[in-house]
């Protein structure tokens, strides 16, 4: 299976930000052990702070002509913009099939009021949130249990 | 590790409730298969339909006098009663730091506008919704890695 | 025709509580005079003041083991679960095609705002409201009607 | 007893409109039948696409100086005029305390959200919703039960 | 002066309605009063059920054909209208530089929450409200001394 | 084609309102002119300041027994009633599939935020709003376009 | 008729405060030709910017120890106060039942949103809004007719 | 007096829950304490975590046939569904004339949003909060001197 | 313990205004039967309807200079400025630790819905409402149980 | 005229993305037709999923540098953005009196109830939904008529 | 220059109030050494914790008598005052153009909900926030800026 | 000190969009002028309209690893984006405690209401705005002052 792992603004700086709360750990690194324990699978890693950004990515994931950009899912960390991107809505809708799954870090339900609410959630497969870096493991164990 | 699962309301009727849309079996019958995966653990399954004796279940999870009651963490499926029941939310406080993780069979956030708001979420370690049964497979998963 | 009356909460008090205003009749005896009326139908009563009692109730009579328990048609009167209760809008959902009608016996919409929105009218068949008492017999008219 | 069975915007097209969904019956048709049935009472139709049309037909129901436009209760659908007509909702509390019975054919509660509010049925006796056009008759049972 | 007097929805009811309230006084005997008391000037008075008559009684003040149908302004009491009918608001405004005053017989304020909202009072020369059929007066002394 | 125009509250102002805004022209004058450049079509134009009327004009279109009153597309601009009528919404949903775009003179989006909000765009085929009398050229394009 | 006039804040600076919009003259000025005009009553008149001013005021037209400070009605601009003091409408809801009108030299309801909404109206006797200074001379016909 | 004690859900985790923070003694043992206070009079108490329990209680206080159920006065906690359960408040309003007083531990004010609304104050006789487990002591001397 | 009690607006008509509803008796007179009663503590009282002056008081009981204005403890009935005043929320928090409670005579619930709102709660030690007078003994039955 | 028409998000997938709704043609083989049909004028095309794309593409068709990339008007379809980019808005109102014209292929209006609201129609010329691809001819039309 | 600065309620605690937080500085200190700093120029400044002392402030700046009440500019922090009084806001608005900005100490953002609204500030030159004392001489360089 | 001035959306038009109201000077003129007056410190500028650029640039000025792209502090100025973007106002928590001041050049709480609410401020140092260009140079001051 090929898995697509976008991560959204402000996630470039795991690791580099606030290493009291967030760890010392780049994302690469989780990235890279993750690659190691499901080896039979190829994941791949797309980060951009640009709405456009992600957008582009997640349409690569299903119309890109270059064959090692498509996917046959994708894993989305959207991060602030999970609360007001209709663009990115729109963009996961307009590659359905293709599954699509939510995930968070943080609890974002126990964080400010805002970031209870998600206009992505509705047209992705599930949500997973609250786990740290493991809520992408468990994206991808959702995965595969779903082929 | 103990795991207690807790259902909430109308979550009895899988199996029975409407086939065609959420399958032919029962929770009982999935519950097996889970004990069966996870054999070095021990995992509880309770259901009810009224507030109060989800929140009984929680409480007996902490500080239950049997033995066999206590749990070293929750998978709650509090279905209808996720959207505005208050009083579970502080069951779940109080029973602190004893780790709940909300999960939800169905995605819902794709459903009715109030299903995307949770009052229990805010004080769980984390909520996964929308994989089917899988879902609380993978609250396993998150809590083995958890500990 | 096997029909099932559900009263919910508070409405155990009907002829004890503020005879000034509801009479003093209690529900026994209004129901003992349906009863009557419809000879060649099957009435049954239960009442609770408990959510959960109300969800059980809706369940048995679509999946009740007991021939008796179960029932062709519901009438509802949620009280003042009607409300918020989204709980027992599922259990009728989940009970569907069995045809469940609203009634209360004031107008609630004459009351204060809060009554005047149904969570459960939506799952229903339909809803009567204003009546008194006769509330019940216009809902088994209904149901005749809708044989 | 002389009933006004008072119909609102778009009635007037039963059994042309969607005959897949209303059927293919007129109201007259209907109307007829009900006189039939309730031989030893009085009904009367008036329909109107107009919201000042309904008013002045309530307020003959009660001044009317021709005996024959004068009734003893109104059954009221007042259409979509029933979200937000303040004027007739006035016009009902006018003629007071000629009791005015609020029916719908369709169950406004399982559709958009703006139809779940009355203006009108806090100044009606009571309402009826969701029997299609039995809900009529069922409103005749209600008044004469009443008398 | 020419003054025209417009009447909404109900009022046409004075002194038939609810006699210990509003008094057995109609408003064409009021209305007799007036016109005598202001002898050197013009009343006319309009009352209509419709919004669209409220209107074409409005467009008629300004733009009338007939001499004796235009105005040098208009006291409008637009009933329940007020509260909601942007389309009279608008033809206020489609009038304009005639003056318009809105009067109410009854303090609008200490009803109904909904009717302390005015749709209609923005593109009014000014309000008069809460002083029996003397709010009419009052509009006409406004109008005299604004001349 | 035949295309009837419905034009709602105050429009029939045109020309004669306001002139240094809205010039000088009628709408009489515009449609002469419109039905000049589509011969081969048929026009037919209706007017009403009442809510009822424009109810009664959609009707018309449908179904008249009239052959010159039944059209094939309707061109709507109900001005103020756009906002808040969902009787007429209702008639627009009861005459599909007849076609019905909504127009309007100004660009609603640039005036007072309640103008901002349709409750018949839903039911229409599309909308054309702030480009003058021609909205309604462009209305008649549109339908050409979509035969 | 002993009448007290009682302006809130701001209203001190009439004649000096923009004099394109408000013209010249001082309510002192206006207040004199008013008292000369009505020369039968007595009236008298308090101006305050200070919340707690307002309510003195209001208590001594009730309870005032000296006879020259008690009057038999109130004529109230409470200016910006108007919009969110309670305390001044449960001070002259305890003065209940000496009248108190409340006036505005604008059309408050043309003006900023939250100027459309009086908290203090409920309890005033009647609404007198747009006719410039006027708005007190027709505030005091209201009461002479009341009496 | 007969006073009855009504404590709503989670209460039973009194000294068991966070005693850092609510302390490590249980109500049982405050409310000996309370009794050998109140040497003349008799107190009750009873928990329940289920809604339905709650309005058991309350009605077995006004209506029990045992006389050791039924109560002078009721003082209630019902923790979080003092914010929801309208069914409670119900219950209180059918008990009337029996005084109930709405207790809390906490300054409910202090905390979360929604914990500052209470649907059941209104229908109680009177509310204190904030002063810990004294709140309920002071109820008793609410009562006594009420008497 | 020195006690201030610090009264809001319109609370210096107690006993004047509307004596049927709120009794002939006067604060003082109810006030002194207080001080009889706790003969080893010091009470003092403080009237303002104007916010500026209860923010002085509160300033006062914690940084006066005199002896005896300062005070161990606030007991607080803001009136009508409870919904609304940050300013004295603000004077509260300003003064802390120095304990203040917020009485009110009424139960405050159980009036306008914009009573139920306390801006000024959050920031007291805790609330009494409802139980008339005996409010204020209650706080101070609470303040020395607290100290 | 040169004509800019700017293509928001999502956009590129017309013709790839969900043939069976949007057909198979790209916006490129229509826009080829367009320029064809209008062979007097001078179209472009920018499409772009990123806000500041956008942006820039506005900013470029009034103060581009080079000659071909500034424009006589645009239409512009924002997609998702129209909701939520006041950015953009503020791109369109920076770019005045350079007319804008928003289309969309869809009924905006019959979709969910967050696409009813757009956040740069105000700072447009006027706006066409509906229509399909022909909403970008009637764009034309209107700019060209308006010439 | 001659400036004055005004401080609403509770700015007068500042140095004894919370010292921790706000430090052991009176404003009267920070101003003496402003003074000293601004040679060239005249500061005065008023305290006052009511609303009506603010107005009376803010007018005797435009228009007091004596010439050293009078100023140049006014540099206002309102503290609570800021989030309701429309009144204040109206005074601003009456000594145009008058110019005022509006300061705060802390960043008024970062705290509750209701400090992120200002009614004074749209009626403001400018405002500065969230710099300590240091607000103050902002507000002064920009004053001096802006002659 | 290193300062980066950071300008959001449509910024780059200054001097270029509509001179008779913004000025003829572009912001380059101005920098270039800032940097002459602050000799000892060092500014760097950079604008973009991609809500992702800007938070690049935030990051950079805390973490880039060229030493002329870190800064010791910055000011933003982020357009429209102030009111929505989220995913900036987490880059600006992602950065502390690297300062950040939040400036507008014109009052935007005198402008739409939507602008009178930031996201970006409540994780800033604090807020300037309504100054035109020379709230950048006080935001520098504030700076200094800071230090």
């Amino acid at each position: 299976m090929k898995i697509l792992i976008v991560n959204g603004p402000n996630l470039n700086l795991l690791g580099k930000r606030e290493p009291h709360i967030y760890g010392s750990r780049t994302f690469q690194s989780y990235f890279d052990e993750l690659q190691a324990k499901y080896t039979g699978h190829t994941l791949r890693h797309v980060q951009s702070n640009c709405e456009g950004g992600i957008i582009d990515a997640l349409h690569e994931a299903a119309y890109g002509s270059a064959d090692e950009c498509r996917a046959d899912a994708v894993i989305l960390n959207a991060g602030a913009y999970t609360h007001y991107s209709v663009a990115i809505a729109d963009a996961i809708a307009a590659i359905a099939p293709l599954p699509v799954i939510e995930v968070h870090i943080s609890n974002v339900h126990a964080r400010e009021e805002f970031r209870r609410h998600s206009v992505t959630a509705p047209v992705c497969l599930g949500t997973i949130a609250g786990f740290g870096l493991d809520s992408y493991r468990l994206a991808i164990e959702a995965l595969l249990d779903n082929q």
